[in-house]
């Protein structure tokens, strides 16, 4: 039977996709509409431990019972799948090469054998560029041609969206924005003393709080304390998350006298500290940025919230879908 | 008499084109085709003591001249005009605002005056945006995808290149390079202490030279004498612009983390001093960004040496003309 292909056959809101979102700790599946609707989520643990071809095997598996459950309600099964991911990947191939979050996995040719076990069209994206996606289309990023999303999360990563494209770079690992050196000493992460990750992500800020004060923060500290102590108004956190908060327009402003977007948003941590950490990086960036480029700029937390990688993960279709370099096959 | 426009109304080698360098120093007038092959050149000071009305018709006067003599030889007139000049400006509209270099011009409206004054198309480009167009169309860029472009020439700027088009920004001050702190002590240039343009420019390095080492370097030294005596080996000199080089790495770093171009070329002082601070440069960045960024990046001095600008303010209608921006008129 000939398998035919075009754009959209059903309606946008009646074609499904199905969403995988595959990180270090956790894979969250997604059942979403071509408009990157959310209708039916799951999660479970990444089978890391795992080589790749059985931890892909374990992943097709509750995906095969996912869209088993969501067919047998009555449901369209999905068109296409869509998958976030952290790189080291060639995103046009879906291959990841040695992922440090994935140790065990080695080359993972992720979108080859997904496509190969469900007979669907397969996208990939890197997850930072999947998170400034969501924001870009449905998020705070509404309107932005210029936009540099900023993960804040464990890590620190940006996605870049130039002149309303997303910027891959040129062995698509535009974007490692936590690996830059801020200082010359400082905690370590990202394999580097003083990298911007050290300072500004979940994983650093910790490694600066004992750095910085050991007095303050004992070993046992981790950063959801810290944050929840900031949030609860403890003097010493807010003192801290503003020492954050500079560090973070130190690195914005690199970034706005370079790219001179037009809106930078901050993932995660930007989201549960708000204003705490952001004010202070936009008091930075006044002093250290030119005013022609941080002028036209808005610093923001991520609208989506912890709905974020769910549309992140269908971005990889959404994308392709609104760019044209889609085709839905007819006949699954 | 109605004018008509097309693409291209004489064959591209004898369609020509008039390019209009404005520097803070010296305007040069540039006779090309509408290949960018340059066939006749005049300069001259640019009338900066002026205010922009005076300056502009003095301007006018010399392009007058200019191609009264070239039609008189019997060449065609030219039917365009691609100006290179720095910013800060509005690119599309041709309008520069309160240059620093041209401080007496105030809010400069290049285009619409030229265009009024010769009845014919006028494009405008950054000249750093200049300088990566003409190595990226004729230069060591040619094959390249995303390339910067770094003048380091008396100041220290930027052209960035993504997926084959010249990246402006969202207030066309992308590429603003010079500005970016590197280091919380050091020299001061562009209103910075630490600048990157304080330690990797022409006007930096010898503040730097200075600071660094009052005793080798007296007050009567200038760029010129350094770059002549490391040229010449005088190892002192040699030094300091390895120095300057691993500053050069420091910041490209950032750029290739940050960015992952395949190819990053230096301008005047790369040019002048190749390997001397070429390589420095590439050694820091072996250590300061990732191998997945560092390993597809090229770092190359600009090939176009001297014609660099004259090729380069041709750029503004070349690129126009590429991208199906351009239509030149049948009649003037």
């Amino acid at each position: 039977m000939a398998i035919n292909f075009q754009l959209c056959w059903e309606p946008e809101d009646q074609t499904n996709i199905l969403g995988i979102d595959i990180g270090g700790t956790k894979t969250a599946l997604v059942m979403g509409t071509l408009e990157a609707k959310i209708l039916r989520r799951t999660e479970f643990l990444t089978p890391i431990a795992d080589p790749f071809d059985i931890a892909i095997s374990k992943i097709e598996n509750a995906v095969d019972n996912f869209i088993f459950d969501w067919h047998k309600d009555g449901n369209n099964k999905p068109r296409a799948i869509s998958v976030a991911i952290g790189g080291p990947l060639d995103i046009e191939k879906g291959i990841l090469f040695s992922p440090p979050h994935l140790a065990n996995w080695g080359t993972a040719p992720v979108k080859p054998n997904l496509q190969e076990y469900f007979k669907l069209p397969v996208f990939v994206e890197h997850d930072g560029n999947a998170g400034a996606l969501a924001e870009y289309y449905f998020g705070a990023g509404q309107g932005s041609r210029n936009l540099i999303f900023i993960t804040m999360g464990t890590g620190l990563g940006a996605g870049i969206i130039l002149n309303g494209v997303i910027y891959h770079g040129s062995s698509d690992a535009a974007g490692e924005v936590g690996h830059i050196r801020m200082a010359d000493q400082g905690p370590l992460e990202y394999g580097k003393v003083g990298s911007w990750e050290a300072f500004c992500s979940g994983s650093g800020i910790v490694k600066f709080a004992k750095l910085r004060s050991p007095d303050l923060w004992g070993p046992q500290t981790t950063t959801h304390e810290i944050v929840q102590r900031a949030l609860a108004g403890d003097p010493t956190a807010i003192e801290l998350i503003d020492e954050v908060g500079r560090w973070l327009g130190k690195g914005l402003a690199l970034l706005v006298d370079i790219l001179n977007p037009d809106m930078i948003i901050i993932g995660t941590l930007g989201v549960l500290l708000g204003d705490l950490v952001l004010e202070p990086a936009r008091r930075i960036l006044k002093q250290e940025a030119l005013a022609i480029t941080n002028n036209v700029c808005k610093i923001l937390p991520a609208k989506l919230g912890s709905s974020l990688m769910d549309v992140g993960c269908l971005m990889a279709v959404y994308d392709a879908y609104k760019n044209k370099r889609l085709w839905l096959p007819q006949d699954q």
